[in-house]
């Protein structure tokens, strides 16, 4: 088999780090299927996401590893780990426990819709935009 | 409103290309809820996918804007695009035209699983992995 073939028809996992050192991972609700958040992993977030089956990232901004839910008690328990063609992408279908994945208080970070055709995209639209918890409470430091 | 305010709670659409001009657009089957893929666009495609209503990414590997579907015929109709709390990943729900999304012939780029658990992780499963179109027909040189 070429590289290529290996790493597209193959079983081997040969997850495909960025320059950056990290892979992007989407995360879906397991019961909606709605897109939850698009984050990142770098090699040990990936290793420990395996073994214990919940979310662990990678924050780019603060530089650090990173448990979903560590803070706010949103936890994702992982259902199913999938990686994709070219094994530089990895989807997560999660059980997201408590009320949102998003640090706005929202269930999902995508909770604005861009319009369509000539003359679109300027402006957004609030789509499933209402706050399911409070993140300055969740979010308060001790 | 503070900038990381207005960019999260505003109206405006002030889309957040990377440092190589990029922004992860993921894509969902908008019936069955999957990913179908992830992919990336420059502000060409995006423009593009706005005002065509379909969608256009930009090629990392051919360095190139590229219209999905131009070789296969597998267009993608884009009945929705939502961008995330911090502007800087895109969700593209979409009829998948043609029988599938994947260059391998597949209908999503998803079609292997990672164990998860101690140990998990090495040996990936197919999971959906049938071929629904044959890769070597639909992109064959003219």
């Amino acid at each position: 088999m070429s590289d290529q073939s290996a790493i597209e028809e193959g079983l081997a996992f040969a997850p495909r780090f960025g320059a950056d050192g990290l892979i992007t991972a989407v995360v879906t609700d397991a019961k909606s299927g709605d897109v939850l958040m698009v984050a990142h992993m770098n090699n040990d977030a990936l290793a420990k996401t395996i073994e214990s089956g919940e979310a662990w990232y990678y924050s780019r901004s603060r530089k650090a590893l990173w448990k979903k839910g560590e803070q706010s008690g949103h936890v994702q328990r992982v259902i199913e780990l999938r990686v994709d063609c070219d094994q530089d992408a990895l989807w997560l279908k999660v059980e997201q426990i408590g009320e949102g994945a998003c640090h706005t208080g929202r269930r999902s970070c995508f909770y604005r819709a861009v319009p369509l055709g000539k003359g679109g995209g300027a402006t957004l639209r609030f789509r499933d935009a209402d706050k399911v918890f409070d993140p300055k409470r969740v979010y308060r430091k001790p």
